[in-house]
């Protein structure tokens, strides 16, 4: 289990690295959902989104000898910039497994922030056994994306910065919502939230078609999914809640919300015309789970996570393009 | 002439409807300037620009006899809808005189918002004298765009704001590059930088065919230019400085920079892929300026405003799609 102490020395760690988001209020989204709304904009993060946050926990906790042998990740990509990111700032080499049809926006962001990129067909390759392999034949340590603890106490801090500035703010939220692929920044932030605001209720949401998360809630057990499925979610599609990351989800989670791909499409076009903010299909859930109307945020306080902003531009155009 | 103690008068007033915006860091934009960049995100703004601002501390300084009377305003688009708004947050009827063929999105947003628009044509008819019979047939104040001593100290408090998180956060700016329509935003913001940190120098910028205050700033006098010019700043479109901002700007600004709608374009394109943000062309003249190498950046620590995200989605989709 992770601790609310390893939340804050993660969060002491990113202090020196200086990515620490606003908590953002919007009368727009207010008047949509009839209550008040706190934004937590990761998309404004360097990188584009929160991976940044576990990637550097991890990697600044390596011994010298293992940051010599360099790390490998696989990711759909933003894991794979934010460990790009954080290899660059420490000094340790970085190469990332990634799907051949990632958004070309995060392969070319990869490669540019400093990471090695191997890619894969997402739906007939194993990425994780590619990476195992080639950890294994060079010595390096792996990276995953959601299932270590460090990474579960760097994506906290997302959780941590929305208590103390809403605490701050004198607007604690009622409730918080949190996009969820394997369960990395919402189990983390889950142990933050409730250890500072023992009363709030945490929502993680997923695409309706990744559902692995409510499928496994609902089931109490963990419980996968086919994977073969399509999503404009490229960001949240795994096919089974995480050993370390659901337990935990289990514990402090009221429920598990999901979104269709057109609720997400509406949502980004929201966030461009009110929200003035770019979010990716991933990064929006939390926000077309509030706008479509999952749950009551009528007279409550409600926190939502935009988790990333990295989308090609053919595709953010033809969906802005899109009638309301 | 402006005092600092007006401008903190107006963010005590203001304090009320919490619109205060963060400063960012984007680490893109430091690498791609080679100094350290602060981002004032007045996109993010209630209304998507700074207007509110000032509109807002003029209209709640009304006496009652004349808030019954409504006001008469006329604007391009952002201070129509930042009157619209406060006239609604305050229950005084808004009615604002605005180019037909301003964007779509600002002539709805500002109905939406509880205005009446008025609508004439920018090339041939003259907003200013429409505005003043309709303000004198019903016995209504006027609220000029930008010179009012109430409008200007309202503005203001976006540089207020700028100082005191620069020097909270211990990055105090060498150089702040504000964007100049009328000179409201850049006079207010000019008086309050210089008050808290009196070593700032403060650049302003404009579109390069609406380059009246460069030109006057030059003359040292107020000269007027041919109005019939086409921009894609449509909120940056004036043919001359203001009676009351003009002074202020010649007392205060080190100098005045001019940016093609080139250069407003593919700053736009940066805000896009990098900062994650939707701005408008008229909005992101200071990125502009910043981005194309107008001014020494290197070493330095430079804030830029980026001043309103009204833009329409088939413009921002267009220069979206364009090559870098």
């Amino acid at each position: 289990m992770i601790e609310i102490g390893e939340i804050e020395a993660a969060a002491a760690r990113l202090d020196g690295i200086s990515i620490r988001t606003p908590l953002l209020h919007n009368v727009e989204l207010d008047d949509a959902v009839g209550g008040v709304v706190l934004i937590k904009p990761e998309c404004l993060q360097l990188t584009g989104s929160f991976k940044i946050r576990g990637a550097y926990n991890l990697l600044s906790q390596l011994t010298a000898a293992e940051a010599r042998n360099g790390v490998v990740a696989w990711s759909s990509g933003n894991h794979a910039q934010g460990v790009a990111a954080a290899g660059t700032m420490l000094g340790i080499p970085t190469s990332i497994v990634m799907p051949q049809d990632a958004p070309k926006l995060k392969l070319d962001n990869t490669r540019r922030l400093g990471g090695e990129v191997i890619t894969y067909d997402r739906y007939t390759g194993d990425r994780e056994a590619i990476a195992r392999e080639l950890a294994a034949a060079r010595g390096a340590a792996l990276v995953p994306s959601y299932d270590h603890a460090h990474i579960i106490a760097g994506q906290g801090t997302v959780g941590l910065e929305i208590a103390d500035d809403a605490i701050r703010m004198k607007q604690v939220p009622d409730q918080v919502l949190i996009p969820c692929g394997g369960g990395g920044l919402s189990s983390g932030s889950a142990v933050a939230l409730k250890s500072r605001l023992p009363d709030v209720d945490i929502f993680i949401v997923e695409p309706e078609d990744f559902d692995d998360t409510a499928k496994s809630f609902s089931a109490g057990k963990r419980i996968g999914i086919d994977g073969s499925a399509r999503s404009i979610c490229d960001a949240l599609q795994t096919s089974m809640p995480g050993e370390l990351t659901f337990p935990i989800i289990q514990q402090r989670v009221s429920g598990v919300l999901t979104v269709s791909d057109a609720e997400v499409r509406a949502a980004m076009r929201f966030a461009f015309r009110h929200l003035k903010l770019v979010v990716e299909p991933g990064g929006a859930v939390a926000l077309a789970a509030l706008l479509s109307g999952k749950l009551k945020t009528g007279g409550k306080t409600t926190a939502i996570v935009l988790s990333g902003g990295n989308v090609d531009v053919e595709l953010f155009g033809a969906i802005q393009a899109e009638p309301s």
